[in-house]
């Protein structure tokens, strides 16, 4: 009955119950050991294709290129539109050129589009021969669209009707369709000039009666995209409004395709997987990459970060003075600096997050950056008297218990306020804010910690 | 046709087509300033429940509790199900109790327990009291399950049928339903006991001659979940399949609700905002929060920070001799323990991500852990020549710049080496990676900058 039946089941109640379980792996690796293909196939047989991928892209490069090689076309297309872009390419490379042919054909042409736009030019060539040349043209016009559009997005197999129709109309119509889409939740009725106004859910559709006319049974939620839409946006409003599938129309508002959740879902997941490693300055990286290929990537990031510590430093090269004098600043100081960085981060996180969520508008903007303000000064002054009494005991010096609290609640206070105010300020100057506000950040933290610290040390101890 | 057309669709083309527009939300404080009911009334009608939640969570609370007395029943069920659940429990002590009934009766089962599970036991008297006694029953048993487990996320509402069927007693039976579920995508087979067995998506049942067996017709996607299953995993697996809907079964196999893709859409999207937060520190925070909360829910953390600052303080105190002989050393020992905390966060981010999407597995944690290391040690060598190139110019100290490039060296091979192994070390104890891996990374990565910098200077230098 099922050809992909889920073997993880068989371990009910244990709580990694998906993805691949270890003990698999460890067999496919004995069977790649022994060349035993019979063994693989049994052991890929009940896989999902999107496990099989996640085994390749787990492997290292060389047992990798044993096991395609091993495999043949149990890795077929659909194994090829589940796997990592990074390691695809390399996968394709591996692979016979009559072997693509064969998995790339068995594909709907979003998926082909999906494998395609990351290849290089002589890769796409070999699949784009493979096609007959119906699936080709939709294929060539779908790359037409812009990278992270709609019309990418979406794909070109539709069911629509005259909005005039009626249920019987419809299931009739249904019927005599040789070949109806794997996805599709909807039947969109659109007007003789073929733009869509409006869709029936299958589910209603069965359940009236035949003489009923479609147009009397369109659901509220309906809503178009067009071609050249973002695909970001496109997932922000699948998931802000609850949508199934929503038709796609080409700029003079005719129906061109469609996008259904599950596209939607990948894109939200992909977007949000995005910025969480941008924010750590790892963005783009895959765990399948090279370590050559990681360093070159994260050395900008961490030049940027070299940069602003050396203005850090400069700032403290001010007070060398005070530092010969009162060899205890230099020890404290990093905690300064730490704890502005840290209550900056924590402002920071909170506002990135709420501008990629649209949460944070003009509305409230004032009210959060005065909160994110508040919150900064009062956590700045109940660690300011913790710190000033860990100074007094460990330096015995009340003075310097309070210069530190002092410049404790200005750097949180500064935290508080930097933390909010610089991701809005880049997102208004169109610079994506998960990208850049950390480095702004911490270097402002740093430089008003340091500078706050070490000139109050000055007026008050030299 | 629709009840919710979509306003914000005229200004097309524009970048932010999708959310509330910024005029929207200043017309409704107009509105609400002249106390004009009709106006508002006019300014709700096209919008989305799903928008006018968002516009609730985005006004200051005094403006909030205006809106909800001018809006009365424009408050419905649907925007209650939308809102963010800390603002939830004060517009539900807003409403009339009257209100709050009318508004929940019209809502499916799973979306009240949805709103019923963050309220306080009176209020959820007040709901279960509203329901008639079918919806109550339905709510009570839903709320028995543990919390974020697929029986509190599934419907009860489900299309089954017997596995010995044809098309034509489906379609037959689909018509003589009084109510369909809003969201179905397939007739689940159920066998005599009522295990599910498979099911059949909407439209192959309608393209099919009235006389095909259900049982030839079911996909090979099909997968259950047990009412017990942790709804990360239902979400994990969703994403992982692309399933549309899977069946939920009880303790004994049979078929007691079904999952539906948008619901999974929700709790992936909670549960990557959640980690994103988590990993600095404000897990569980909402825009909506008072100044107040957030001061206390991140004091914790600042807290653990403040005493691995001061623990990395208790090393730089060893070193006072060659502080006070060398103060360049104070000037330049940030930059290595900042250098060492950004490497360090970037192979964390990496490690915790990986762990969370499941791609860091037992078949390749050798493999990243390598990786990241040489990553960490390549990176260090590339800003040790640079730092070491810097300190000359600056200090005229061939001799410091060789210290500083060796503890950068140094620090960053252990910033990429504990970056992946402590949240790897955590996940293995059961601890959450994304909540605690910053705090111990960092701490070592400033015990060892601070000692491997100050202690080659004290042996080099002094």
């Amino acid at each position: 009955m099922s050809n992909h039946t889920p073997s993880i089941e068989a371990d009910d109640g244990h709580e990694d119950d998906y993805g691949l379980d270890k003990s698999l792996s460890s067999q496919v690796l004995l069977a790649l050991a022994t060349e035993d293909r019979d063994r693989l196939v049994e052991l890929f047989e009940p896989l999902h294709p999107a496990d099989i991928a996640d085994l390749l892209e787990q492997l290292g490069d060389a047992q990798r290129k044993e096991l395609i090689e091993l495999s043949g076309p149990l890795i077929d297309g659909e194994v090829l539109s589940e796997i990592d872009e990074d390691i695809r390419e390399s996968v394709i490379d591996i692979m016979p050129d009559a072997q693509i042919a064969d998995a790339v054909r068995k594909l709907e042409s979003d998926d082909v589009v999906d494998i395609l736009e990351d290849l290089d030019k002589s890769q796409q060539a070999t699949i784009l021969d493979a096609l007959d040349s119906t699936d080709r043209l939709a294929v060539e016009q779908a790359l037409a669209y812009p990278e992270f559009s709609a019309g990418r997005l979406m794909q070109r197999e539709v069911i629509s009707m005259p909005e005039h129709w009626t249920v019987g109309d419809a299931i009739q119509n249904l019927r005599e369709q040789v070949e109806l889409p794997e996805q599709f939740y909807h039947v969109i009725l659109v007007d003789p000039r073929h733009h869509p106004i409006g869709y029936v859910t299958l589910g209603r559709l069965m359940s009236s009666a035949p003489d009923t006319s479609l147009n009397t049974l369109t659901e509220p939620s309906f809503r178009s995209f067009r071609v050249d839409e973002d695909e970001g946006n496109v997932a922000y409003a699948f998931n802000q409004y609850h949508l199934i599938s929503a038709p796609v129309v080409d700029s003079e508002g005719r129906l061109s395709g469609v996008i259904t959740i599950d596209d939607a879902m990948v894109v939200l997941d992909e977007e949000h997987e995005e910025d969480v490693l941008r924010l750590a300055g790892v963005g783009g990286e895959r765990l399948s990459n090279s370590t050559f290929r990681i360093v070159k990537r994260r050395f900008p990031w961490l030049g940027v970060n070299l940069f602003t510590s050396i203005l850090a430093s400069l700032v403290i090269a001010q007070f060398e003075d005070v530092l010969t004098a009162v060899v205890a600043l230099a020890v404290l100081m990093p905690i300064v600096a730490s704890m502005g960085g840290n209550a900056a981060t924590q402002s920071m996180t909170v506002a990135v997050r709420a501008l990629a969520t649209r949460d944070l508008t003009s509305s409230n903007v004032l009210r959060v950056i005065r909160r994110e303000s508040v919150a900064g000064l009062l956590n700045g002054v109940l660690f300011a008297l913790v710190m000033g009494i860990v100074c007094y005991f460990w330096f015995g010096s009340a003075l310097l218990g309070v210069v530190i609290g002092v410049a404790m609640i200005i750097n949180l206070l500064v935290a508080g306020f930097a933390g909010v105010l610089v991701p809005i300020a880049l997102d208004k100057m169109g610079i994506d804010p998960a990208l850049a506000s950390g480095a702004f950040v911490t270097t402002v933290t740093d430089v008003v910690g340091f500078f706050a610290f070490l000139g109050l040390a000055s007026v008050v101890l030299l």
